[in-house]
């Protein structure tokens, strides 16, 4: 038995309502072409349209307004150099509350630029002390952190993403997400344990960086894998450690999958869905590939996470 | 005063009961980004989202099902080797009718591939000759020829998508489109007019090839520009005869745009707002930051025309 308090469905409900209006509400897109290919029909959720490029603005937008006015005044703060960055400096704007964001002096300039246009202050540090110096930061200037996934309000804020998919697509069989830290894989098990209990949650991870694979096949929380060579950059992060507790609980499927067929999934989107993903995001199309027979007549759902990238991938 | 029949607001009305089902209803993104940039607010029609990648597939659905079933039985051809070639024979497939293309021979493998792959026959032709083998064509199996722009059924289908946006953005104050051959542009004149009769249609056209500019300035239809120098492929049709004639009626403003603006616009829309546009749609939003001080205050509802793209344009 898990000692952690787990979010719960009510807890993504309330967020769901916390964040209305303050994050967009994407849209649904299909493509007959992939439902010819699979003999399935697929549904995917675009988080790429969301606010910040990716789903992490409904975690951050509920964690930072679940705060009460005094604490929330003080400000808030993380370490991340992706998309979670992004999303807590768009937050902490919206709620006109202080941010600082800590990040490695090495992170691409794009990035940096990025957040400070989202109006948080950077904070630099090494590629090792991140979490000591966003600690610090916190003490110092009576700052909350938030989490980028190993945190309850940024789970519940995730598992809006299907909450939504389910209230605009019927009979869902499937469910598909990509995991990394598992702050929307395990939001998705929470949803869609509650509301489609016969269905099905499959998770899908770059081979180069299976941990949860391998997290959840032991039932031992695997660490994180070093040196990761994976374009799927927003995927490289271990399992969190409610995130796991989550996951083991509901068990979901993961479906690993090639660097290759990340890259032909990503530039697919671009090709024939005229939307970019973020390679982390084309893994779960991947994965649908790769699962294909099992899925023969089944109406999957899938969260496209995100779609910030530089195209590198693109001449690969 | 003008001769032809211009297709009506009612016709319009007909061809979107007509279509509904058989084409997507587009998502209208947005982007606070660009609102502030512009200090206005601006909704995109996203018919890159589009069947077959571009709204040519609203008109070729309207004129296919307009067909009584016996003219439709014989089959439908057309010459193009672009948009409206594919839109054609999806909805030839939808409705289970031959359709044939006319192409030049030296049309990239891409583009006959597309087409094949939505069941049309193929017919190759030389770059000077489509016409006459369109019309042997149509004249030696009975088939119907369904023009790409220059036809009142593709008008009123091109239409729908504004008739779309303003169903799902109240108080527009602005419409815009790009222009090539017309058929967007009249269809959206027509129902701008009739449903938004304070708005204003504003044009976005390559400088590059600037006939409809010209044409509207001088009153007098002008040529097709020879050999244009432009990245919008789209757009390079010089205009119908009645989407002409209806411009004219409308007087819409054309805004022309360079090509480094238009390259700056597609690569926005990648790299912020996380979808595929083609060269050709771009030019609307290279069109606004042209006339961006006038646009302050506005709302302003732009078609996305397509997303049909090599991306070689990324690497300018």
């Amino acid at each position: 038995m898990s000692t952690l308090n787990h979010p719960t469905i009510d807890d993504v409900h309330i967020a769901a309502v916390r964040i209305a209006g303050r994050i967009h509400r994407t849209p649904v897109l299909t493509s007959s072409t992939l439902d010819a290919e699979l003999g399935a029909e697929v549904f995917f959720k675009c988080e790429n349209l969301q606010k910040v490029g990716a789903f992490k603005a409904r975690g951050a937008t509920n964690a930072v307004f679940a705060l009460d006015d005094e604490t929330a005044a003080c400000g808030v703060t993380t370490h991340s150099s992706g998309n979670h960055a992004a999303a807590l400096a768009y937050a902490a704007g919206l709620r006109e509350i202080p941010c600082v964001v800590v990040m490695p002096s090495d992170t691409p300039e794009v990035k940096v630029a990025a957040v400070r246009g989202y109006g948080a202050e950077i904070v630099f540090c090494t590629r090792t002390d991140r979490a000591e110096v966003c600690a610090r930061v916190a003490s110092e200037r009576g700052m909350t952190v938030i989490p980028p996934y190993d945190f309850a309000d940024v789970i519940a804020g995730q598992g809006t993403a299907t909450l939504e998919l389910i209230e605009d697509v019927d009979r869902l069989d499937v469910v598909m997400t990509p995991v990394g830290g598992g702050g929307l894989a395990s939001g998705t098990c929470i949803v869609a344990c509650a509301l489609l209990p016969d269905a099905r949650v499959i998770l899908a991870e770059p081979a180069e960086v299976d941990d949860a694979a391998r997290s959840l096949a032991t039932g031992v929380h695997q660490p994180q894998v070093a040196d990761p060579d994976t374009r799927a950059d927003g995927l490289m992060s271990a399992l969190g450690v409610l995130n796991f507790d989550v996951l083991r609980e509901h068990a979901p499927r993961v479906v690993t999958v090639s660097e290759d067929d990340i890259v032909d999934s990503a530039r697919w989107f671009l090709e024939r869905m005229k939307i970019v993903v973020e390679p982390s995001a084309a893994t779960v199309l991947a994965a649908m590939r790769a699962i294909a027979p099992e899925l023969r007549g089944q109406r999957i759902g899938a969260i496209l996470s995100g779609g910030n990238t530089d195209f590198r991938w693109l001449d690969a």
